[in-house]
């Protein structure tokens, strides 16, 4: 059986997935692109041969042949999307994250529940094979209880200034945080409750006008007595960077390094080599494994493996870890409703 | 423009090769797919999307509409299938080894020749972006003058016994080391012209009986004076294991890792990871990157970066390293005709 | 010149001290030692060839041919001892830390002031080669202004349930953490104002029943914006693990490796190496580096690169990050009497 | 029980082990140095606390409160001091080689036979660490049986030009190389019956001018079928590379590093270490628990760990794969007498 897709948003992280729903998942069948640049779609659709094309993403969900959607467009715009999908009838795949607000996911989950749709998030960092054996190590025992996580999440860039803003991104914490939080319950196995920030605009000053920083330290406390501990960086001139590690009573795992090429020069006292250049390097794997999952969810009938129940806890991890860092005190995720919907 | 391409042979690698084509090859457009066992070539072509199959590979070759063909049969065929292309007009991609002997290897050329096609010959390593890099450093003189080479080649299991006869595969050297004589040439930019072995059969007993070994050690001499060595083995329990090191005049380059996925497990006082299970998962990019190059050489009317007479010196230096194994003395690769055509 | 040590307190450390003294320090003379358990002294005397061995170490300081002393005894008779040998005219070494609690750290330091004689602390890590050489690089501008530390210090074992006290280790975060602290002020150079932590009892519940905890995290804001994260545990099974990370603006830093002996073992899919077992194996180096060093400020009548002021400010730090995890609530420096003496 | 001792020879490396013998070994006791420069052994006396000073060895010989000697004299003049030694009943340690050729390992083997005495050789590799752990693996059996050795050994410079003379070190691959044939016996398990050698000058053409090479590659074959390779290179401007792979049956282990210091600098798309600079750096510790053996062999009355039989048999390989290089053929170890005494 072969599921009729359609995508919804054929930017650079759209066309990407484009590309392996045509290439790389035998049982996906990529239909139609929509792009409100009708530009955008009409080149991803040329690439991966896809014949219907749209400026109005409201024409793709009316075809009768498209069983799911996938959504890439501009986080603002996610939940209205996904209501008009859901009540258009069709499985729902959205890019992280769901929404900046609780309320917007709260709105978003409902309209999928109304429906009787699927919904899953993009957090690909699931679906890369170095976290997939990790969290299979956790599971199988092997670190016994894990009781410390460490993530560190940075970019060897600044953001763009418009999408620094905290209506756009969410802030600091929220665009880049966001994907640690998510691991962080996923690997832990417990709720994060408490949350503490530190955080500040150091290196580009530009960010500080339009509100933002570059730099934050969250601890976080779960639900089991756990501890854990984020730090984000636009300022990681280097490289891309994202590891993690968890501390288990017996034993820990860590994952993730720091090395695009197998290949070191050797210079006088000096051995270097590269880095990993930006998260299609890092991820590219894992973005086709990610649209594979939900495509498989959906034809087998089963739960998908993100839900929106685990994109609002991110979200609501990163509003509470924002508000710490405003207001330099420990924030609790009830206080910010993370425990309810 | 876009390059129409028959594929010769639908095993494992064909397979592979032809998804490339198929999906990662804008500028291809894989038409038609031959295979002795058709089912091969059937279910190849069901994936990617192909609608002409056959049993007989003149039947492929006979169409008008087939500019190039992609060889992957068994290595004793591809003599007689370049040789029936290049009459039939076609360029030609083929797998490595070009032949076992220098005389099959010239027949092909001349073929290649007399019809005025192109040919390249798949040594998938130069694609693999850290030998690329490696290169790219050498040849802008980061370490002076390169002096000595070091090469790696280890597989993690014993090769099938009927194919490890030396009328099949040129045995353990030609079959294993051929890849790091054709990297030795290219890295080195030097002629080898003599070869030293030593090697036995030491773990797998069952490999004496049909006249094979299991591990080798080949000294090679470079017509500039630089000097190399060579191990392969059958028995890298551990895993698949590429290595190189070019030590120059004014420093090194070194090349390959021994890890597959970027997670490590601690336990007491033991700190581990994997290791990289074998050729495809370690060369995956490179038999894209390959099946690309060719592509665009023949659309760009370019010579392609891999030759017959790449292969062919590659071949020769194989088989100087066997007989010095045999007759257990240096033998100079002008001795088994490795200097001329 | 040789300078005349006296040592008090012989026990593991002291006698390592003692050791370096003996051998590895030409200008030093290890003349006498003092012990409570005075078969200490006389066990570390016979190792090191020193004449004179004493239970009290005021008959220690009475020797008028002693001209320093290195003080290792238990934590809270370091000031009582301090101010004896500074009373004494002797120049001081002492253990960190210099005292549990700031009143205490004062007194000695007026008692040092008052003699007029020098007293330095010892944070052995700011001796050991890696970290020598990431202080070097960071005063070099090599990665522009320092904006971020990580820290991770992490013991493979529970310490002992009577020292984990409060009123002798000060608690998790003093005892282990205060090297942390003093390498974050070292390294960023700039003050830490505020802290904020989180800490359980997760996998000893004994170290509960005396109060204490075996995991936290703390973050760490500086006087110039900079922030920091150190994680203390007592749970690393797998080793002995110190690692520090300084990201700069134009460029990162990062010390600390997880090997002790370079050898690897290579087993199917597997590949593993050992652990660094303790601060012993991983520190021997810099004990002999500091000690040496406090000797040459001596002799040549320069000033001590780590003060009494220094240790004072790394256990105000220690005291706010109790008191947060305490309290739950960040906890600024200033508040627990870190800017004054 | 204490073991009293005589050096001859206090050069760097003299005075390299009269410092241990001194300051780490405690059932040493280092009574007298000769050297004849007397300042030489003025100076290691004075750091070492030793009062007696010769410049004639002899009269250290002469000294009846010596048990041992230690000699670290010139290569060409250890035949001659061992002989005075055995016959001055001392036992002995002497550094490697033993002798550069057969004929003088045999006189000075045939000494220590008649006196009665014992004599060790200076492998120092045998004690480093990493080496004691791969041997321990080797022989619990944890890679099955090993078939294949692969070292790696050289230096970032270039030798004195008046000691690269074939007389005084015997050649590129007897100096650099004798090591490696040491510890490819030791881990192997099995005896060197063959050699094939490459090697040219390269890089340093006033080496050519004295007789000498600077880069050379050798093939072992042992007793047993296994394999073995060696690169020995002048020119790793990197730094001081030592490293060995054995390759076995049911595993592999790999001993070696390339870093001296445990910190990266991370800069734009380049992270960096340090290489070892020398093999004081990296055999310190081994110098160390070499000589401490050494003592405790003489103390307890045990055989030596590294007999005059195994510094002949690492010469006896050198001298074949010398021969090898210069008569362009395979050379056993029987036609240079490697197999009597």
């Amino acid at each position: 059986m072969s599921l009729n897709i359609g995508l919804i948003g054929a930017g650079r992280m759209g066309s990407t997935l484009a590309h392996h729903l045509a290439f790389a998942v035998d049982s996906a069948n990529l239909v139609a692109i929509a792009d409100s640049y009708e530009d955008n779609a009409r080149k991803t659709a040329a690439k991966c041969n896809v014949a219907n094309v749209y400026s109005d993403y409201q024409a793709l969900l009316a075809r009768d042949d498209v069983d799911a959607v996938v959504i890439v467009t501009p986080t603002n715009t996610h939940v209205e999307v996904i209501k008009a999908a859901a009540q258009a009838g069709k499985h729902i795949f959205t890019e992280k994250p769901l929404a900046l607000t609780l309320e917007k996911c709260d709105e978003a989950m409902a309209a999928v529940r109304a429906a009787g749709v699927k919904m899953m998030v993009g957090f690909m960092r699931r679906f890369d094979a170095a976290y997939v054996e990790a969290k299979k190590k956790i599971d199988a025992g092997e670190i016994g209880n894990p009781v410390m996580i460490k993530l560190v999440g940075r970019d060897p860039w600044r953001t763009d200034l418009e999408f620094a803003r905290r209506e756009n991104s969410g802030g600091l914490i929220a665009d880049m945080a966001i994907h640690d939080f998510d691991l962080a319950r996923w690997l832990m196995g417990s709720e994060v409750i408490r949350t503490t920030s530190e955080g500040d605009c150091l290196v580009f000053p530009e960010l500080k006008d339009v509100g933002d920083i570059d730099n934050a330290v969250v601890n976080l406390k779960f639900a089991n007595g756990a501890l854990g501990n984020v730090d984000v960086s636009r300022n990681a001139i280097y490289g891309y960077d994202i590891r993690t590690e968890v501390v288990g009573s017996g034993g820990s795992v860590f994952i993730g390094g720091l090395q695009q090429t197998m290949t070191w020069t050797l210079k006088k006292n000096q051995i270097s080599h590269d880095a990993i250049p930006g998260f299609m390097a890092r991820f590219a794997d894992a973005y086709a494994a990610e649209i594979r999952a939900f495509v498989d969810c959906i034809i087998q009938d089963r739960p998908v493996p993100i839900t929106g129940a685990d994109a609002r806890a991110a979200t609501a991890i990163a509003i509470a870890a924002t508000r710490s860092l405003d207001e330099a005190r420990p924030v609790n995720i009830a206080e910010v409703g993370g425990s309810s919907e």
